[in-house]
């Protein structure tokens, strides 16, 4: 398969749809109510992941679509060539702020990652990658990314994890956000991930996430050295929610050893 | 005293800044090493302080200015005119994201707050307000705030407020983030307002912040109909450190009375 064919694809598909999503924002002045603005982003994820089925099916029909919102075939296995995609990730930010939302894409074959997007939809920056070749933040080679120890590191978690919860021991959790330097939350698990391969943030934390969240930020992070797997260390599950976290290289084992204990 | 005058004034100098600030960042090759970028940005906040000082003795030397980084006289009290300037709020995101970072300043004349500004220096933003006369978002009219509930609120609130602290029973902050829609935290006091004012977020607190945080948001805070007090409900202090809470009116009285139990 040529791999660049597909990107060179990808990417036009994936500027097209953002295009389409900020022309629903001319609606803008209609969605004063609450239900207006949910049903708004309840219609544009749908009619973004229909409009990639739709693409990617006229590409190449054998490819499958393994959506969020689940317009495509049911994705049982990830033998051949499979898309994992995100229409909006960030939904909320969506509606309320009009910004901090992503597309993001994985493009994976018999299972393993092959090329990477994570899309801001308004600012219309793109980060990607090509396994093997490497990853870019709109055209620029992103850096491998550099040592630092825990106590120099910005760390993405929201602070519901920070709480007592059913997943982890929030104590550790707690120790954890008094050693790093510092705390963000962005509202977008594709936002977070974004900042992580490309430094701004150091590593990022969530108890539960989903395959499309997190399959075009993986491809990424191999390219970068970021690691990404679950909160026990093990690879991502791409056809099951499971626990996640993406880290700088030379923190993640700390993190997952000295302050992750599931229950 | 003619505060359109002032304010032409003052966004000249605020953009002016801003210009500087980016210039800085050609620089970005040679701060390899971290305490390359503590430095830098170290001097690029007291230059830029310097900047803000120089350019306001020029307007009127009569007018006092209150600054982050102290590089002017001592101000003791807020009679006559006085600025209270943040040149860079969120010095860790400048060091790390090249991005969210503010410039913020509030002009005062007798304690009484006329003019303010919230700049987001890589996007070119400016959240701005003229006492009495409104708000703006470049050049837009920013909308009162809208009506909503505790449940449909999204707040800005860093985790380790979440945990055991001195200043406030974290107890209830855990309550308060159980409650709400969502939580985020952007690492700058001055980016978190500028969302609660333009209703992209409907509350944000902190432990505590300085006046130069919160000069120019509170100014705009009115404008809108946002509230912005200590997490007591009393007035900002603009000469100390303080708790803080700035939210939508519908909210506010509810999250200091329910949610906020000081030590």
């Amino acid at each position: 398969m040529d791999l660049k064919h597909v990107d060179k694809f990808a990417k036009e598909m994936i500027f097209e749809a953002g295009r389409r999503i900020r022309q629903s924002f001319s609606y803008d002045l209609k969605i004063e109510t609450k239900s207006g603005a949910n049903d708004l982003v309840t219609n544009v994820d749908r009619e973004t992941e229909l409009f990639f089925i739709e693409s990617i099916k006229a590409f190449d029909a054998t490819h499958k679509v393994l959506g969020e919102e689940g317009m495509g075939e049911k994705v049982h296995s990830l033998e051949g060539p499979v898309w994992i995609i995100d229409p909006i990730d960030g939904t909320m930010n969506f509606v309320k702020q009009h910004r901090h939302f992503f597309i993001t894409i994985g493009f994976y074959v018999d299972g393993v990652g092959k090329l990477g997007y994570i899309f801001d939809v308004m600012r219309e920056d793109l980060f990607c990658a090509i396994a093997g070749e490497g990853a870019w933040y709109n055209g620029s080679p992103l850096r491998k990314l550099q040592p630092l120890t825990i106590d120099e590191a910005v760390i993405g978690i929201n602070a519901s994890w920070v709480t007592p919860n059913k997943h982890i021991n929030h104590e550790k959790i707690i120790e954890l956000v008094r050693t790093v330097r510092g705390t963000r939350s962005y509202g977008s698990a594709a936002m977070e991930i974004a900042f992580v391969v490309s430094g701004k943030l150091d590593a990022y934390i969530s108890m539960r996430l989903a395959p499309w969240d997190i399959g075009g930020g993986i491809v990424i992070a191999k390219e970068v050295g970021a690691i990404a797997t679950n909160l026990n260390g093990q690879d991502c599950d791409l056809l099951n929610s499971d626990t996640f976290i993406i880290a700088n290289p030379y923190i993640h084992h700390k993190i997952v050893e000295d302050y992750i204990e599931e229950k």
